[in-house]
């Protein structure tokens, strides 16, 4: 019996030690410690995640509202967040919207039909996009080079905005006047039209480029422009522009669209 | 054995029978097809809610870029969307953010020192907030009723916009002169006094209310009241705002702060 007991003893022992030896490997969190510091590291890179999201949206959110410094790259905690928003769903959404809500303001304009009535694009990821040469270059994260930009630009190979073409087609179509109006430099003149067209953008009433100007700020030089297209007797009732040095100033336009770039300021 | 052979017949086909009823309840997705339909409806679920984020993210967007026509409620599907972003961190943070950019380019300004630097701040959500008065209104999802408003108004129980009071504090601190300009009528002068000093504002050298005169839009009678301040001698340096009502138009300040609000819109 003493060894029958013994062999007993030993079996239910071998089984609670089993039991615990699950216990563990189960790391009940109810149970030790382990799992609740593990638990808490977990929540804690969650959060970390979330207040990232929240931040870095916060951060995109006071660009699109105009109410940053100038900038000269992106935050870096949010390079990945927005490289996510350029790649992922939201940029186009947003991309879509801004036509969507530029073309009911068209559609409901009462033109003059003499002409004069215009509306002013602007053209680097207004009404096509350099997405990828950001895309090679950190979406935003590192700073600008106009050497490699320049070389890019030259190849004319930058793409539609698709939504933006489809305004583009609208406002043609209704009879309005295209003023195409970019900081890019007079000397891009033939490379940019080939670019355009490419890109599906063929008919246009002016376009208006740069000189070598580089002191004056990009909202004073489109202010600029803009005052001599009124002072020609032209009525901009649209103005669309991805940076708020397009769209603010003076001889502003009756309405102005932002669209989305959460990837580099021009002041 | 017949018998016995029709026991064990029964037996073996209730198990069998037992473990296909099982494999029902458990609903195994690698077996059963009405599973992959749940599976189906569950990821159209999930991707529905994340076209909702997007949706509303990219409509919340469009609001703080000025890009959108009169509104008069916020979208039906965006309820919840707008309750979760003013209950949550991102309001606070976004309101943060609004505030920190605001003294930072409060704090860099040159000042004449001769008493006509002054600081424009709208009042309703922007120095004080109507919060409480919303989330029993479902947060812009419901018609503006203006009795009701009145009401909450006259209880002069808004509670201070806490980044807005730092701010207010900051701007005050550095010897700009505050002008409160506001929508509300000049019959809630008193209420809004009381209201201003129990959240913390205590001076100002204007407080501009409206008069019966609701046929201009809020932007119009800012920029007129704009106007007479500089008119006075004033240099408006910067304006605070949520609402582009209280930031655009003529007269504008040096600098113009949105701050968020997604609940409601004044043209």
């Amino acid at each position: 019996m003493d060894f029958l007991g013994s062999i007993v003893f030993l079996c239910l022992f071998s089984m609670g030690f089993c039991q615990e030896s699950m216990n563990i490997n189960h790391l009940d969190p109810d149970l030790l410690p382990r799992p609740l510091i593990i638990e808490f590291s977990e929540s804690r890179l969650k959060n970390m995640s979330d207040d990232i999201a929240i931040h870095c949206t916060s951060w995109r959110v006071a660009v699109e509202a105009n109410n940053l410094s100038p900038w000269k790259t992106i935050p870096k905690e949010c390079a990945d967040y927005v490289k996510d928003y350029m790649l992922g769903r939201s940029y186009n959404v947003d991309l879509e919207k801004v036509s969507k809500e530029s073309g009911i303001y068209a559609k409901s304009l009462q033109l003059k039909g003499d002409g004069m009535d215009a509306w002013v694009f602007d053209i680097d990821e207004t009404l096509i996009s350099n997405l990828p040469y950001y895309s090679d270059h950190g979406y935003g994260s590192e700073f600008f080079n106009n050497v490699q930009f320049d070389k890019w630009i030259l190849e004319g190979a930058a793409p539609a905005i698709k939504p933006s073409l489809k305004l583009y087609e609208e406002v043609l179509s209704l009879g309005l006047k295209i003023i195409l109006l970019t900081g890019r430099n007079e000397n891009k003149r033939n490379v940019t039209i080939t670019n355009l067209k490419h890109a599906g953008y063929h008919k246009w009433d002016k376009l208006i480029l740069r000189q070598n100007d580089r002191e004056k700020s990009a909202a004073a030089f489109k202010s600029e422009k803009r005052k001599e297209i009124t002072e020609e007797g032209f009525r901009i009732l649209g103005n669309s522009g991805d940076q708020w040095s397009d769209l603010v100033g003076t001889s502003m336009a009756t309405r102005s669209f932002k669209l989305s770039n959460p990837m580099y300021h021009i002041p």
